[in-house]
């Protein structure tokens, strides 16, 4: 293996266990709490919500979980993803750093969500579910969801961010081919809807609002069920494929990474491809660096604080601890919509908080001109939320050129910008503004948080 | 391997070598002719045009021609491709035959044009050319030759057929991107396109008017050359690769096809999965039927007549032999952009015209319907060309069901749809009519079509 430039792996060396770092940690994270009570929550509190198979992963205590055969038998139309080494990239950089990334861009979805949208969708099957409703912001995850409900014959519905339903048509098409129906939200479906639409009928929405309604909805139901795309823990689990995989292809080269870098919306593409390396980190046996990035314009992790916060706007979900906004905070329209959430995943913000791994937060226009030098040079032309990883791999590499370390840093591709290409066209027309939240604004935002000691 | 999805190589086992067809057909397919002297073009007449290296290569007689190291570095970014069981649309059918599909949207650009825009790009480096230019319908083509003139420090100017050029700015931004500079056609920058805007300020172009502006701009600076997507031998040739891959991909599973499918445009997609598997039948090793697929908006093959006719609409280019509805024929706007060309490529003209491959025309509605049949079950969306061959591939799936056959069916599944999601729109919303050319359109414009004997 002296000169390649995709590590690939067999169908059959694909891993069959999602891995669950809980028990690894070195203390526990902070349950979630029933909203009304302020107890921890049981596992009945969710059932209206999830299924009850989901529900047993979200508080799982065991280190590994078998992959149900008929979900590996669909990650199987584009599983194992390939790990490429960045050979162009770095010789563009004139880097001696060893860039590897991990592309998740060949779902059919485009994006990591498949990964556990497949998973979801099974097991809500399984427990006779026909229908499951979600949220989605730019619409990679709702078109996901999609995409799995097609697989297993169940219905699919999906309030999106109206602001993005109205500047993004081509997404909600994508979940219409695969099946999904699709609403702006807020909505007049759900009273929640209703009563944002009064006050403003052109309300753009945000993430927290079309939870709050998708999660009405399915609790109105017997048959329906809700499906979230980031940020709880079964959603981690699912994505740990991603490092998995990373681990064995790494290994076929003979290499340990010296650095993990990913972006950190929800906290899943990051959570997916760190947890399996910080196992073996916590085991003694490599000792990469492991750096989250976040957006300089939703800064949950570097500016947020680590508090018991609602997972919507409506506060219809459990309290879980996590670094937050404040559930309040409407992000302004920077164009990664994945990474525009008010918190961050609780896995992620205990790890951060144990001092695990270490975060940093990058502006947009740096991203893009990221995601311009990639492209050049790669070829693939990245969603927005992963330029920023590649923005902070870019920063680490032009390092080691002054320093002439041969770093081997690793990063997760998460998606490709095919249907981003409006915010390539507003950077590469200089029309692009790096946004920068001010003190002012994050105090007002927090003080939705509730105050629990 | 009796359970498999996907049928991947190594990298290490990725073709070096490209198939040239021409030696080994039952006779030889005709000269191009220089349009003045009406005799057979010289490599002196192309020089203008293209390198040196290609021009060799369009009139070789060589049965195998070596794929340059550089060129393979930069194919290693995507290739070798993956083929496909189409395990799930098999199912949906209720088929007893098994599909195959070759997928080519791997690519950076998301189709196979990349194969042949990378070497050309790298020979015209070569030989010190400085920019190149072409036309693009909607855009597949031009953004892969801006990825490659990215790849080797060309640059790269494009002439965009207006009508997509306004319809579809999302594959401009990604020409862009890549570094190329994108003009509608007609543009102000040539003769030619200004006496057609004289005529008409907002004139939709066509493909053949794109080629006339890209090509008399080439032949005006002896540091440009001129690059075309389709139809020519090499461009062809460099297509092969995706026959070779997908003959020792067969072969790793123990399959032979008893059906090749492709959907014809220009014909280097089609050609490029065939003609490895002609060579096989002409020896007698295998005896596939082999198909091609055209739209019966736009039914070269099947309508159109054997005959010299010019490659673009003033008539700059040499005259090639080959099956056409004159150059003047403008298309009407169908979604497959990629397909709406008046010609043929001269070497699957002279197949056809040997009776060594068959043709049959499919209206697009069949063929949407076809794509969402096979988005919902193997996840991946199309692109409108393929969608042709997806079609008549389900066409005989289902003739299989009735016939009780376990026919082996291979396809090519040319590019991704992800810029093409509008498209899907309309068919989904109701909005798409199936168009039929009328023998009265076609007569008049085969009256374009020069007299030679």
């Amino acid at each position: 293996m002296s000169d390649y430039t995709k590590i690939l792996l067999e169908e059959s060396e694909m891993p069959t266990r999602w891995y669950n770092v809980v028990p690894d940690l070195p203390t526990p994270p902070p349950p979630q709490l029933h909203p009304g009570t302020l107890q921890p929550a049981t596992a009945e509190d969710f059932e209206a919500m999830f299924p009850k198979a989901l529900i047993a992963q979200e508080m799982s205590q065991e280190r590994y979980i078998d992959i149900p055969e008929e979900v590996l038998d669909v990650y199987r139309l584009w599983r194992p993803s390939p790990l490429f080494r960045a050979r162009r990239l770095e010789r563009l950089l004139g880097t001696p750093a060893k860039i590897f990334y991990k592309y998740e861009g060949v779902s059919p979805a485009g994006s990591h969500k498949p990964n556990t949208a497949v998973p979801q969708v099974w097991y809500n099957a399984q427990e006779g579910i026909k229908k499951l409703t979600t949220e989605t912001g730019a619409g990679q995850w709702g078109s996901s969801l999609a995409f799995a409900c097609a697989q297993f014959g169940l219905e699919c519905e999906v309030w999106q961010v109206a602001a993005s339903y109205r500047a993004k048509p081509h997404r909600r098409t994508m979940m219409e081919i695969w099946g999904g129906k699709v609403h702006p939200s807020p909505s007049d479906l759900t009273e929640f809807g209703r009563s944002l639409l009064a006050k403003d009928p052109d309300h753009p929405g945000s993430l927290g609002i079309a939870i709050s309604e998708a999660v009405s909805e399915a609790l109105e139901d017997k048959d329906t069920r809700y499906a979230l795309g980031s940020v709880l823990n079964h959603v981690l689990l699912h994505q740990t494929i991603i490092g998995e995989e990373a681990l064995l292809q790494l290994a076929k080269v003979g290499e340990t990474p010296d650095l993990l870098v990913g972006c950190t919306g929800g906290g899943s593409n990051f959570g997916g491809l760190a947890f399996p390396f910080l196992r073996e980190k916590l085991a003694g046996k490599i000792n990469p660096v492991i750096r989250c990035v976040e957006p300089t314009a939703c800064p949950t992790l570097t500016k947020g604080q680590y508090r018991y916060d609602f997972g919507d706007t409506a506060g219809l979900t459990p309290l879980m601890k996590m670094h937050t906004l404040g559930h309040s905070f409407i992000p302004e329209p920077i164009h990664a919509g994945g990474l525009r959430y008010h918190g961050m995943a609780p896995l992620v913000s205990h790890i951060y908080d144990l001092g695990l791994v270490e975060a940093i937060a990058i502006p947009q226009t740096e991203c893009f001109a990221a995601a311009l030098q990639f492209a050049r040079s790669e070829g693939i032309v990245p969603a927005p939320e992963p330029t920023h990883a590649l923005a902070a791999t870019i920063r680490e590499a032009l390092a080691c050129k002054e320093s002439g370390e041969e770093k081997v840093i690793l990063t997760a591709l998460c998606g490709h910008g095919h249907l981003d290409l409006a915010s390539y066209d507003k950077y590469m027309s200089g029309e692009m503004e790096d946004l920068d939240l001010s003190d002012e604004v994050i105090a007002a935002a927090m003080a939705s948080v509730p105050n629990l000691a």
